[in-house]
């Protein structure tokens, strides 16, 4: 078995994931349900003691990103602010056992308008690894999408909408949840984007004719789901105009949300390409883990 | 004890209230929690009779407005399409003891947008029983706000908006529960309502913006709550612009939620008006009995 150089992280609000890293490769990787939901600041190090017992034969650099490096996590990683450079640098964190050897990443922040995010900046860092040169807008699809515009080697700015939160809060909790059933219709799902770039105003009655449509004349299976993202996929590409609007956008990520906005944004003739993120969160943290100074 | 002409009853959602009524006067009011939802058809005879029992000493008109008269209520009452003037026929329905009456009065529907209303039709009705010549726009504010354009004593149109679902699953389900506390700052607010009248696109970006501020630099307590509210309530004004501006608008209700939406509008230079919605239901389904051919 090889010894490892060192371990990747990526500590999230509800999972850990672990590589165990020799240079850019990694030997194995570990799975594990304790996210920082789920711990107090003294739990850390005995999870990582515990996942990877044997394989610490030395001091052995742990590069972490997520929300490990929030408030109520391990130990805050203050945000670096926006226009800057992915940061390589970790925040240093005291450990108990000799062989670890913790720095976790910070996050980004924006003052105007106040945004920040933690954890996807190690996944831009890897796209940007790959693709160094790039000039031109991210979008990384999720609860809370995010919008970066990145020009020399920077994030110059960036926006986080509520859009996959809405959807979720709005499908299972609300009146809506009555009408929404699965499947999907894709015309409705274009149409309905169509509607709210051009009435952004009217959405929050829009919405309730979702619930009204299904109880006057029935709909068919999926097309209220389909509408209710439309809707409030097409109030977040009316509101994020100027960051695709003219530039080239990647999106990151090949989950179904992820083709959900390509469509969306191919039908407004946007210029957009998909990127896989299997693996850009290890490339950003090896990345990270290659630029550091120590 | 003097025997009573008719029975009033608003049956709603979660609530059943009852008026023991001579002419158009309450002799007494009961109030009871077994509203629609927990109340099967065969159900409400029962509730009727516990509650009425001795009341009824002959063959008794009971008019219902509300929930129950939905498709999944005691029997459904099919809605009037505007435009219409406040219907007062109640769709019979047969009871086991010949000494119930019932009727049960029908919500407004409309066809293009799509919308509904149940149990505010007959709030309209009681108003316009008070002020038979209004012609302008009526604001209901609620979990459902409705705006309702009335002229030549019908209902022209209406709109329903969600923002108030929407503020109560933001406030306490999503990320800005963290963010949001007691407490209200008025000048927060009604910047708010500018902001998002001004830039309705981007609302899903300025909502988590509230969570971005508040990690980023910390809020007065009470900003969070009010910004929240003032985003989706500038929303809604800009959505329902064509319904306030210009026209004379009354809101109905004195509600905490009431006086909200009276600033709001205030702040536009909208004319409006408050009127007392104490005993607006018990003026309709009165003007309903009064009006009925039977």
């Amino acid at each position: 078995m090889s010894v490892p150089d060192w371990i990747a992280a990526d500590w999230g609000t509800s999972h850990l994931r672990l590589w165990i890293m020799r240079g850019d490769t990694p030997l194995r990787r570990i799975d594990d349900p304790r996210g920082m939901s789920k711990l107090t600041p003294d739990g850390y190090e005995a999870v990582l003691l515990e996942l990877l017992g044997d394989e610490l034969t030395g001091p052995t650099d742990v590069v972490i990103c997520g929300m490990a490096g929030a408030r109520q996590g391990w130990k805050e990683a203050p945000y670096a602010a926006v226009p800057c450079a992915i940061p390589s640098e970790g925040i240093p964190v005291p450990t108990s056992d000799p062989r670890l050897r913790v720095r976790i990443l910070p996050g980004l922040s924006q003052s105007s308008p106040p945004d920040v995010m933690r954890g996807e900046e190690t996944q831009i860092g890897g796209f940007l690894a790959a693709e160094p040169g790039f000039d031109g807008v991210l979008c990384l699809p999720g609860t809370h999408t995010k919008w970066v515009h990145v020009s020399a080697a920077e994030v110059v700015s960036f926006r986080t909408f509520m859009s996959g939160e809405l959807f979720d809060l709005l499908s299972t909790q609300s009146v809506l949840r009555f009408s929404v059933s699965d499947g999907w219709e894709q015309g409705t799902f274009l149409e309905a984007v169509n509607d709210a770039m051009g009435r952004p105003a009217t959405v929050a009655a829009d919405l309730f004719a979702i619930r009204a449509g299904s109880l006057l004349s029935g709909d068919a299976p999926g097309a209220a789901r389909a509408r209710l993202s439309g809707l409030l996929i097409g109030l977040e590409l009316a509101g994020a105009r100027p960051y695709w609007l003219g530039q080239e956008v990647v999106i990151l990520g090949e989950s179904a949300l992820a083709e959900i906005y390509r469509t969306a944004l191919a039908a407004q003739s946007a210029m957009v390409r998909t990127v896989s993120v299997e693996g850009v969160t290890l490339t950003g943290l090896t990345a990270a883990y290659s630029r550091r100074t120590a």
